[in-house]
């Protein structure tokens, strides 16, 4: 399954709204439609929003009508800039934006040919988020076991990705290579992305999984029901901080204490070289989230909200992060070895 | 607010499955009807438990025509073998049941006195509730700083006793006497009740409250968010071990790295005196629970589901425990001390 594509122009790529129930796919025929769609969670997962912040730069050049490269990169900017305001955390989105911005930048040549050149250039990006994720995933597989039963958070799948996943990558590559294994995996409040897009990943490929809700985390470990722990991160600081969806902190700490082993894996273009914890923006999302439930009201009026999308894991919580370069230690001098 | 009462026979209760959106008062007649209430949880909450065991005694002694006291005794065990089915893991149901059998017993006299003797010896135990969940409110008061925030879980107010509340009644005492707390809540899934329940107590009494989902207590206390964490219990060891809620015993690694004081407000009705960590059942409930929400399906198909409805937080994770009888430490000596 591709998530996203490019068909002539149009980005299609799957309404993750709408899943389990129904495998939607939606046709985003302009850089504004795919700004919408990232803002409500129709696209969601750090290296796919790097992919669908290239795809919108490949439409914002597919659709001008700029006669002179200085204007085409005007116009590239100006839509960088609509889709730098979408979600805030996620580093892919920003990585791959200013990646693409600056090989584009010192172009020569007339605006014909930039366009063309901007949309290979762009394509090529979402491409190759694929196969860091095939890397990663093959390179990871070596940590699981036979017979591992791993805990998982959130969705770092196919679904999260263009192709293979990240977390989910590395389960799916180990059950190919027959090591039975097994998953539990989190609701994930307030949106489900566990509930609703790993389990469906997962049964897809017939992986036995079970469902728990966030605060379960704890008896199950405490019950020596985990081996070991891996999901994904929206952000991997140098310091080896890693940003990922909230809740992460928590695993990470009771898998400590319990002495499991807790893995990230994630692509590089997942790394953040220049941001520290004490810069970062945690998304902080709209209170309806928590407060309805498919439209119903579960909480009584007049309540606060807080709605953080993201936690902070400290590197002394993590034991490896995989990267399609290597798996590496949560330190600097090995994050930024596989920057090189 | 009183949660549960008896009126000639009939006992009168708050609906819990409809909070916050309708305040429900449910009539029940017979201790069938009681039984199943429990099992759907319209009456939930371990002192409630008791009180509400306590009534299905009351009323098997109301409704009965038996002419010798054997009989009625009889019919009293049977009664008690009913509602002890319905749930495993509150303590205070399995107590308040075999405590009112133990007084019955050897009772003298004939069936009609003993019939009146039951009913008075069983409001007398709901009555008690009320009284113990004042004093304890009243003793843990002092452990709340002017302008804490306090941290809750799952839902230990009012609606989970005869009336003040256990965890909540500290809270709502500090609230009253001005030191101007707030409250953060989890909404704790899977059946909501703190979301549901516990924003509802909280606002009518105008506590500032901020509701998480259950995956964001590692946000809250990273951020320095808590002062102190404050819940009950269903059940208390000897040993110092807290049988509560799942996700209790998350809070409490987590309070404990973030070295924020984690206190247990409980009657000494939730002491169980025989039990140890090894033999404690903790009740798994219906996958629909976790699966399902209002009758929507949130998972793919052919997913497998845990559903525990506690865990088990050891004594090194505990501060205190607030009693009637007084602030212990979780050790057996002090725990011993409250039930003489």
């Amino acid at each position: 399954m591709e998530t996203i594509k490019w068909s002539s122009g149009v980005v299609i790529t799957v309404d993750q709204t709408m899943l389990p129930s129904k495998l939607v796919y939606l046709r985003l025929k302009t850089p504004k439609e795919i700004a919408k769609a990232i803002k409500r969670l129709s696209i969601r997962g750090a290296p796919l929003l790097g992919a669908a912040a290239a795809l919108a730069l490949a439409q914002a050049a597919y659709r001008s009508k700029a006669k002179t490269v200085n204007y085409l990169f005007r116009e590239l900017t100006r839509t960088a800039a609509i889709i730098k305001t979408t979600r805030p955390t996620a580093v892919n989105l920003f990585n791959s934006i200013d990646t693409i911005l600056k090989e584009v930048r010192d172009y020569s040549g007339d605006a014909r040919s930039f366009r063309t050149f901007i949309i290979k250039r762009c394509l090529a990006m979402v491409q190759k988020d694929a196969e860091v994720n095939a890397e990663l995933s093959r390179r990871g597989t070596k940590l699981i076991s036979y017979r591992d039963t791993l805990l998982t958070h959130c969705n770092a799948g196919e679904l999260a990705t263009v192709r293979y996943g990240t977390a989910l990558g590395v389960i799916m590559n180990a059950h190919r290579q027959g090591k039975k294994i097994k998953v539990i995996n989190t609701e994930t409040r307030p949106l489900l992305q566990g509930a609703r897009l790993t389990t469906f990943e997962l049964r897809r490929k017939k992986i036995p999984t079970t469902l728990i809700t966030d605060n379960m985390v704890g008896y199950v470990m405490q019950k020596g029901m985990i081996n070991k722990v891996i999901l994904g991160a929206d952000r991997i600081l140098t310091s080896g901080h890693v940003i990922n969806k909230v809740g992460t902190y928590i695993i990470a700490v009771l898998a400590k204490k319990h002495r499991i082993p807790f893995y990230v894996a994630a692509p590089t273009s997942t790394i953040d070289i220049e941001g520290s914890v004490r810069n970062i923006t945690i998304e902080e999302r709209n209170s309806e989230e928590v407060l309805e439930f498919q439209g119903i009201r579960i909480a009584a009026k007049g309540v606060s909200v807080l709605n953080p999308a993201f936690d902070i894991t400290p590197p002394h919580l993590v034991t490896r992060i995989i990267t399609e370069k290597g798996i590496i230690a949560p330190t600097p001098k090995e994050i930024r070895s596989v920057l090189k």
